[in-house]
């Protein structure tokens, strides 16, 4: 017979071993992310923000990573398009800030597992490009069974002054995600867990460069993406009144799951 | 505001809306599933059935499944393979005899996170070929970042005779498969939900064909399968005492994850 | 050293063995096809047929097919899509005709090699998708690196009726596939061969359907797909007039490259 | 009517356009390769090098590349593999040395095309990982259709020190490779097109590691990979008496197919 150890921590399936706790971080070695900082309408986008969540800016961050050299993969890599919103949390105990994530598109299965199930990050899989590059441009996309969903381009990239990096490098150096987590009770409607959840990352910045970004959306039809076109025609339909330039970072990651924790 | 509503069913993300609770039982309209039954060391497989259940034979099921026109999908295709042990949960309440699934490899993001988060089904996932037809031997194989772990063949299939068909549809009819869901505790050790699954499904049995069946696996090093080594090793090591003729059959499949329910 | 034996056939590489010239088919035992039929302008369509060809009708088929069961493949499968003009090749010796390929999408390079090298099929790689079918209604897409280019679809599909099933047969017994081989200099312009080819194929039609079709181009940038987007506006640009009811079938198809033929 | 001009330069399909001959390199900005250099068994060896060419040393070279920033490919990456012999080529014209290619497997159709078409490079699918870093051990593998069939790997890599990384410059700076472009006649045995090139590439190298090398191939079955089976044999047959220290390099490579030429 199969004991669960409750001082264990287990995936499923579960029946073949449990491991230690372990409080340390795990390294993504080389990161690319590419973020797009886009002023948006504010009372659409707060919409969205469960119970407890406040928006701090009408602002919506769409952002792709290109994660190599990762620990827990053996070394493997994977890329992800993201899609959060600066939030508060206000709770009876806990007040904290930090991205709320609307959701979060990775090629890859086992970090999708591990998101959604440890820390509540809303992951659903996606086909994304590597970044191409020609000259100073960078291009992906996104694509679900051969339909295109969305592209980002950088353009003109060019490296930020050494004072700027400095100045960048504290700031990037914490960063928050907030998510949702939801398992349904089996066999029918409503909640087995719906609560709130504070994710801690920490990054150290490389090298960064500003350029141009553009982002364009393809909104599919249900027969072409059943599980996820009312996500993306949601997304797609936040207007974007007005577009930072994108920055791109080269850095090396520690995410730090273990450190998460359900906000009250 | 974002208000989750407890009459509505949700998946992550969460927030951009519910749906229905819908009892109905979702179709895969063309299942091809080959079926390979081990004779194996029945003290070792015991030892991986959690608290409450019990093994009923030494035997462990092989199952490979080519599933196309699947409704909920709209009409896409995915394949997966599944190791299960005969087992009876006896609890307080409850008293059922099913599969017990050890594991399930399944080449399509969605239905693993359905799988995995709605019915306990601890679903992973490999790249899984289609089958393969040279005259009557069909193969297959499982593999993860191009490292094969798993052929399965089916040799010399011949078509069950008419009565013999007529006498697998009723016994293919149903089927119960048993999981353990485990969420784990959000940064720390320990569950916050740990529990055994019932989930029942259908099968209108179109044909049948029965063969020669080989199974052969290939253990990875972690540095080749990291978060899968471990599993496939455990399943490698399980002797192969006797292996009953391989059965195909190609079927219309029913799935009932509204039927589910905590097993207590 | 190796010695090539010109009675013998090779693929690159050719120094670790030749085989016999075998001038049977090879079968593809499961083939699911559609074909579009679409009436055009003829002066546009014309000034792609190379001296030799003319063309009989203003009509571009697009087809696509799912090949299943291909016996050189030991059972694999894969998808195509093609579109093909109605042309007569009138030369000094022969006068033939058949549909002249202006391109052919492949998902699988080993037949995209040999339609090239062995019988001038312009034969180019893109993802397809398999079918996916809901009710009586047939999806598929190419697409290259996560960019869509093409969708088809299918709608309320029914199959004709016996008679017209009599009928189509032996129409959809024979066909000619013309293409046109060009094989560059090495070093420089110029070719060292460039010349028609004849390639035939037979097909034993199991089923048909008839429903509406529909044809989606979708034009990409150089920077999405750099070494197709001249190919892809060319087609899209080619008005579609008519379209007639579209046509799939499932059949048994048989190939036959050692029966092509340079024209002349 | 189409009208294919002497002038120009064609890949199929011929009949949508030409373009100008382009004498300049075309440029790799971001390559990481790994050279692992076996001494094998010479008159094994030599029995695969054709008529004009002679072993120069009993040595097999394997190489992997990860080419990144390719600009005909606007940017894209693709990875690839090679077995290659030192050799010279004596005609009764040219008396070149280089690597003569035994086989090239690619994870891109169009560079296949093109190697095998316009430089005679014997290049077949496969797919291909990226690299997989765990401290400074390396790792990738080689499948096609799910069936392992080489695994690489690259253990304990250290940079090399300045002065040998200023000697290995220009020993890397040009490479020439030798292929054997072979394009059968239609519909029959024998060849259109059988001879010797001359492909001649330049690489730029900015750093290099050495470390442990290990090659480790897997025979498939026809039944696996049936039109590669006997090529990997060949290969696996071949012993590896020694093995030299792996070298990985990271370079700008340029590659010259217009530089190419038919040896004579």
């Amino acid at each position: 017979m199969f004991k669960i150890d409750d001082n264990k921590c287990y995936k499923m399936p579960v029946h073949f071993t449990g491991y230690d706790f372990d409080p340390a971080a795990t390294f993504y070695r080389d990161v690319v992310s590419i973020t797009y900082t886009c002023t948006t309408d504010g009372d659409r986008l707060a919409a969205y923000l469960p119970e407890g969540f406040e928006l701090l800016r009408p602002e919506m961050l769409i952002g792709y990573a290109q994660n190599r050299e990762c620990d827990w993969l053996a070394g493997a890599s994977y890329n992800l398009i993201y899609v959060s919103v600066p939030a508060r949390f206000q709770g009876q105990r806990d007040r904290v800030e930090g991205g709320y994530i609307l959701v979060m598109w990775e090629n890859k299965t086992h970090p999708i597992l591990g998101g959604r199930e440890e820390t509540g990050i809303p992951k659903i899989p996606a086909d994304i490009e590597d970044l191409h590059k020609i000259q100073q441009n960078y291009f992906t996309n996104a694509s679900y069974e051969g339909n295109t969903f969305l592209r980002l381009e950088l353009l003109g990239a060019q490296p930020v002054d050494a004072p700027t990096l400095a100045e960048m490098k504290p700031q990037l150096a914490e960063r928050v995600l907030l998510g949702w987590r939801y398992i349904p009770k089996v066999g029918g409607p409503g909640a087995d867990l719906s609560q709130p959840i504070f994710y801690p990352q920490s990054s150290e910045t490389k090298s960064a460069w500003i350029g141009k970004g553009t982002v364009q959306w393809t909104v599919p039809t249900w027969q072409q993406n059943p599980l996820q076109c009312g996500i993306i025609k949601a997304l797609a339909e936040l207007p974007i009144i007005d577009m930072a330039p994108a920055v791109m970072v080269q850095s090396v990651d520690m995410l730090k799951p273990s450190q998460g924790r359900v906000l009250k």
